[in-house]
This record gives C-alpha cells, sequence and structure tokens, in this order.
C-alpha cells in the first residue's frame, strides 16, 4: 500500500513538473512570439550594416552594433572577446565563356571565399569539364594542364534533407581548386552548391591548402545547365580576371558575448550562439543573422519573464565562422584556460525557418535525457530529435566533452539562399524567426531546471 | 510450432509490405523532386493569367490553362464540369481618413470580397472604433448610426497554429458589415486578418446575408495600429467611395477534372484537388495555384512511374472556393447524382509550403488505419496526424460519409500572405510545393493500395 502511494506520489510529481514545464514554455513563446525584438533588430543588422566578411569595416560596425544589442537584452554582463581574423578581399572578377564559334560574352558568376585571383592578368584557357575527383583522375595525365576545369556536380535535389544534400555536394567546393591545381589546371570553375532553379551564384570557403594558387569560381545553376549542353557540341573557351586575395595580416575582431548569471551553480554555463560574420554578398540574413537576433533573444526572454536560471545563460556572436572558423576557436580556447564548466552548448546556425527539431551531439544516456522532453515541444512543431548535429562554432567544446544542441529549421529552402545575394532579410519570415527563438529559449530552461 | 511459422510469415510480410510501400513512397518522391513540371506549371498560371476570381476572364483564361495542363499530366480522361459562380467586381475603391484636426489622406486598403460599394457617392462618417461584436453590443443605442464602425481585433500572434488564428479571428471579416448594419451604421472597416508586420490589407469574403448593404473594407497591421493610436487622441473621420458590386447574373464556369481510372475498381474513386479561382488580388499562387499543381502532378506522377492504380484517381481543379463554394458543391452533386462512390477525398488548399502533416476528418477506426502508415511518412518530414482538417470544396462530400483528408503544410507564413497583392509566384518555394505533392501522391498510393 504505502508503495502505491509513492507511485501515486512519484507520477502526480512528475506529471506537475511537466505541466509546470508546460506552463512556463508557454509564457516562454508567448513573450517571443508577442514581444521580441528579435525580427527587428535582424533588420537593423541586414539593413544598416548589412553583408559582413570577417576582417571588413561592416564586420567592425556589426560588432558594435551586437555588443550594443546584447545590453538591450538586459544581460548581466556583455563584454568582447578578442579574436584575431583572416581578411579575405574579393575585389572585381570577371568569368567569359565562349561556345564554339561564338564570342565572349559575361557570365554571372562569384568567386569561392579565400580563393586566389589572377593578379591583375587575364586568364584565357580551354574548359574541360569533369563531375567528380573520379571523373578527373580518370582523365589521360597532362589533360587539363594548362586548362580550366568545369566541375558540374548536381546538388542531390532527390534527398529530402537538403543539409544531407550539401552535405554530399559540398567536397566538391572545398577541393576543386585542389585537385585541379595538382594536375596543372590555371582555373576552377564549379557548379554552384545550390538547389536553386536559378542562375545564382553561391560562393562558399575553399580549403586553405589550395594548391598551385589557381582561382575558383562558381557559376549558377543555369549556366552550368548551358555548359554541360554546349560541352557537348564544341570546345568552350573561357577567361578569368580577378583581384580576389587574402590580405597579408590578421584583423583583430572579437566574438560578443552576454551573460545571465546562474543562480545555483554560475560557474556552469549553458551557452547558445550564431555567428556574426557573414560572406561578402546580399546580407547574411539567414546565414546568420538570425542566429544571432534568436541567441540574444534568449537572453531578454529570461530577463523579460523574470526567470532566474541555476546556471549561467550565455549568448555569443562568434566572429568568423564562414572562413576560418576563429571566433569558435577562440571561445573554446578561452573556455579550456580558464576552465570553464560548460554543460551545454547550442548552435543555430541553419536559416531562420520554421523549428522542427533540435540535433543532438552528446552521449546517448544524455540523448534519452533531451528525448523525454520530446512531448512538450510538440505543440510548438519540433518533433525530430533523430539527428546528431551540433555546429562548426561549438565544434571545439565537444573536444571538451560538452554536450552539443544544433537548432534544425525547416531545410528546403536554405540552400536556394545560402552564401549568395539573395540571403536578405525579406528572405527572412519573423514567426518563423521567433518561433526558432521560442524553441531555445524553451530548451534551455528545460536543461537549466532539470540538468542534462 | 506451426502458429509460430504462421506468425513469423505474417511478421515478414507485414515487414516486406512496408519495404515495398517504402520504396514506391521514395520512387514517388524522386519523380517528383526531379521531374515534376508542377513548379513551372504554376509560374505559368501565375505569371500569364494570374489573379483569376470567379466570373472573370481571367477564371476563363484559367479554365482553359487547367485543362490543357490536366492532358499533359497524361490522364486518361480530362474534362470540364460545368458550375454557374457570382461575379463580384471590385471597381475602383478608395478610403480616406482624417485625424483630429489634420487634413484627410489616402489609405491603403481592399474592399472585402462580395462586399457592396457606395454606388458612386461618397460616404463620410465619424469613425466608432470597437475590438470585437461584444463591445459593439455594449455601446449605447445609437452609438454608431450613421457612423464607420472600426473592427479592431488582433490576429492572435501567440497562437502556434496561424490556422487556429485565422479561425479566431475571421468571424470578424465575415460579420463586421452585418453587425455593424444592424446598428445602423453605413461603414465597416476591419483590421485585416493577418499576421504581417506590415501594412497589407487582406481581402477575403464577407457573410451574404450582410444587411443594409453598407461597404466593407480591410486595412492593413500598420494602418489599424495608427487608427488605435489616433482614436484615444480624438476624433477620426473617414470617407469611403467604392463601385464594388455583384453583378446581376451569375457567370458558366467549371471544374476542370482528370483522372486515372482504375484497374479493379475503376467505380471506386480516390478524389485530390485544390481550387483554381483566386481573390482578385495578386496572383493566387498558395491560394491555391500550389494545391492546383500539386493536385494534377498526382496523375502525372502515377502515370510517369507506371503504378496503375486499384482504384480511380481523380484530380479536380475547384471553381469558386473564395467566394461561393459552387465548384465545390457541384462535385458533390454530381457524385451524388451519379451515385459515384468515393473511398478518399483529399484537399490541398492551405499554401504550397514544406507539408508537416494530413488532417484526417473521418471514422476513428479509419484514423487508425492511417496513422499506421505514420511511421513512412516521417523520413518526408510528416509527423502530424493529428488535426481534423479536410477541406472546403470537399466538404460536401463529408454528408455522403466519405473520408477526408487535407494536407498540412508548415503555417506560418500563410496568412502573411493570404487574399493580398504578396500571393504571388515568388512567394512559393519550389521543393516545398514539390515535397506537397509528393506527400500527396504517397497518401493516394498507400490508400490505393492497401484500402482504408
Amino acid at each position: 500500500m504505502k508503495s502505491r502511494l509513492l507511485l501515486l506520489l512519484l507520477v502526480c510529481s512528475v506529471f506537475s513538473a511537466h505541466a509546470q514545464d508546460s506552463l512556463v514554455m508557454r509564457r516562454i513563446a508567448d513573450t517571443v512570439l508577442l514581444h521580441s525584438p528579435c525580427y527587428s533588430n535582424l533588420r537593423v543588422l541586414c539593413k544598416t550594416i548589412g553583408k559582413r566578411i570577417s576582417g571588413s569595416p561592416q564586420a567592425a560596425q556589426a560588432v558594435i552594433w551586437g555588443e550594443k544589442t546584447m545590453k538591450q537584452t538586459g544581460a548581466d554582463k556583455v563584454w568582447l572577446q578578442p579574436v584575431d581574423v583572416p581578411h579575405w578581399v574579393r575585389g572585381k572578377e570577371k568569368l567569359r565563356l565562349k561556345y564554339g564559334n561564338s564570342v565572349y560574352h559575361d557570365v554571372t558568376m562569384l568567386s569561392l571565399g579565400n580563393s586566389y585571383g589572377t593578379n591583375g592578368k587575364v586568364i584565357e584557357a580551354q574548359v574541360v569539364m569533369v563531375h567528380d575527383q573520379d571523373e578527373l583522375n580518370a582523365l589521360p595525365a597532362g589533360a587539363v594542364k594548362g586548362k580550366i576545369v568545369f566541375f558540374n556536380y548536381r546538388f542531390r535535389q532527390d534527398i529530402i534533407n537538403t543539409f544531407e544534400g550539401y552535405g554530399d555536394a559540398v567536397k566538391i567546393r572545398g577541393s576543386a581548386a585542389t585537385w585541379a591545381g595538382q594536375k596543372g589546371a590555371v582555373g576552377a570553375i564549379i557548379r554552384s552548391i545550390s538547389t536553386g532553379e536559378d542562375d545564382v551564384p553561391h560562393t562558399g570557403a575553399i580549403r586553405k591548402d589550395s594548391v598551385n594558387k589557381i582561382p575558383s569560381i562558381a557559376v549558377g545553376n543555369l549556366t552550368a545547365d548551358k555548359m554541360e549542353q554546349e560541352y557537348v557540341k564544341g570546345k568552350i573557351m573561357a577567361t578569368i580576371q580577378s583581384d580576389c586575395k587574402m590580405m597579408p595580416e590578421p584583423v583583430r575582431s572579437y566574438n560578443v558575448i552576454g551573460e545571465i548569471l546562474g543562480s545555483e551553480h554560475p560557474e556552469q554555463v549553458i551557452v547558445v550562439g550564431g555567428h556574426l560574420d557573414s560572406w561578402d554578398v546580399g546580407e547574411g540574413a539567414n546565414d546568420d543573422g538570425s542566429g544571432c537576433v534568436q541567441s540574444m533573444e534568449v537572453l531578454r526572454a529570461f530577463k523579460a519573464l523574470g526567470i532566474h536560471p541555476k546556471h549561467t545563460i550565455r549568448a555569443v556572436l562568434f566572429m568568423n565562422e564562414e572562413n576560418g572558423m576563429k571566433g569558435g576557436l577562440a571561445y573554446g580556447d578561452t573556455a579550456k584556460a580558464q576552465n570553464e564548466q560548460h554543460i551545454l552548448a547550442i548552435e543555430t546556425d541553419a536559416g531562420g525557418f520554421s523549428p522542427r527539431g533540435l540535433g543532438l551531439e552528446m552521449t546517448e544516456a544524455k540523448k534519452e535525457n533531451i528525448r523525454s522532453f520530446a512531448p512538450l515541444f510538440l505543440p510548438y512543431g519540433v518533433y525530430d530529435f533523430s539527428q546528431s548535429e551540433g555546429g562548426t562554432d561549438i565544434s571545439p567544446l565537444a573536444k571538451m566533452n560538452v554536450p552539443l544542441i544544433g537548432l534544425l529549421p525547416d531545410p528546403q529552402r536554405y540552400f536556394d539562399l545560402h552564401h549568395t545575394n539573395n540571403d536578405v532579410f525579406e528572405n527572412v519570415n519573423h514567426r518563423e524567426l521567433k518561433l526558432g527563438a521560442t524553441i531555445l529559449t524553451q530548451i534551455i530552461y528545460l536543461v537549466d531546471e532539470h540538468g542534462l
């Protein structure tokens, strides 16, 4: 009888704990959906600063904006963490193509990030098309020497989760110049890593070990389609002229950090972050202005609701995710040097779209703890706890055994926009953005309350 | 031993049936995501015809387009089903407001659909603000006589599922003119039924029993905010001039229907449809060009994959969903008169966004049958089988005990765009649209194969 009573009490307490959690989660949703400034903050970042590649004057302005906006959340403490970042500059760039006996015409293009330029010269060469590295390697020795290799690899539209499709295709972007350069090519062109049914070129980083320092360029899907059609008909010639260069000296920049001090375990940190830098195109709206304003919203929501977290809750706007990861590395190094105890790190860097899940990069036991919260998230449209994605900027913390979570928004639109001139404020929806911020605040509340 | 063997065989056959289903569902996804013309079909509908209110020349063009496009799916049979539809015409319309001692200024507005106009006259009257019918009823007798009532009811942004928020707010739209007219008002203005943080007005139908024939107008959220602020400061005056009118005679129009004949039960029909008419603003892209091209894609996908359905699969582009539902009624009446046997009806009229669920309006036993397929849909991001929405155009079939399904896409963006000039092709994403068509084809395949 006594054990039954105990069981009943246990069931009741579990039930009421969940009922209490559910109520707080609802209050969090209310304050974010009705009162959050995160969408208007994103408008300011995108429209008054805009694109902000590491080392640029705009990136420096973004740090000032970030510090000011972080303070407006009501954070107990806001500071800048120094980071020395690479400064890559695009300059002028031009790709011209000539199909068979036609004349040269300009093509919409973007050099890939960190790419080498042509030092003021115009390179002219024949184009050799391959689909991937295997096809390149199968060519006879010398086949691409002095030529420009066109890697015509399509983003696999049949893969439902576009992040998997991206993972499949992106190795071409990183290595095209390396592979082509090793064979004596003078340039590399890739079909953009893009789901877009359009001619929008997508930039993005190349590997730093690219040999022979040849220029590396992306063209949009429609230009790639045209090149594919023309290639079977006759010779394609190309000229490349590009001022792209990596500046010789790194630039001093900063991670922007704010925190609410924990009431019971101030030495234990739950961190959430996005990255403040963007590529030098568009406005870095989905990648990753959204993640920045969402991370700051977590602090504002805690403060607005008067929730005093047990652990320290920290928001970080990381610098230089796109072409160096120096901010993530600096944060991790500092955490290690200062022997900081992180109980959870969360990254939001997959676009400001409707949230659908949380990627869990942690031990199975901790995954089960997080999954026990799953029913509480269903009313908010979050159901997928099966993936294991943390994030780039928080990945150094994984080496210190910190459990990682990545916010997983709907992935369908991201790779139409990613690293393009179309990644602008207008392509972020206010409700989707705020729902993402809601989920981040809710999961942090739950882990703060119940541990992990 | 024998029973164990039987059990094993049963388990194996269930497993292999699901494995087989899973494979066919994957083939469906592949053909839709890689080869569907539905996105380019939508572009043609939106960009060459555009808005197409029932009874308009554009609606007639859309019928011709629909018939031609339906034939291109490879359907065994395509026909037009006559429907007589109302023809409401907006004409010129103008709302001017004057706050306190300032001067009149034009305001961005849209008359609500089916609204009465002012017959060439200019109405000038003072504005009385209320939030809802209760507040109106609480006013002293005669308080709104000769005045214009402004219904300032906000779309509840705290409700996660915007279709619930819409259900909450839309009764104001339908009845504002009726309620105000009954009290002697000369006009009604509503805050648009809109999640948009903008000044975009949203049209939409008013109830047909609107008494006193007063004009009924929607303003955007920003104008409504301004009116709310100014109302507490001093008198608001308004002038309304509007040519809106319902034409005296109905117009002959059509539902466009195509079908693949069932190989085993041709007399048993599974129907899927969207509506071909739109409001007379924007391009009717999400509402509901998307549903039309998705429904036709179901037929194309079956044909392209060489799947010979057991039951007849029918796609319907319904006419006049927006302001009369005459197409849905005609389809239901014909089905009844011809004693047609429908085993399932599916509607897609909630925007061309990422699919998340299927609403089930059917007996509990049949719901359980559909829910047994749920694990098969998870790889496609569809997890929600808890809602019970069918759809407007298929609702007459419910009276004949036909089970109904409504496709449930992500609802966050819809009510920013719904019934506005922003409901254009550019606000539909190709992958999201195709994923919706994939899910429709998959559920129809499963029900055709296993029954319901």
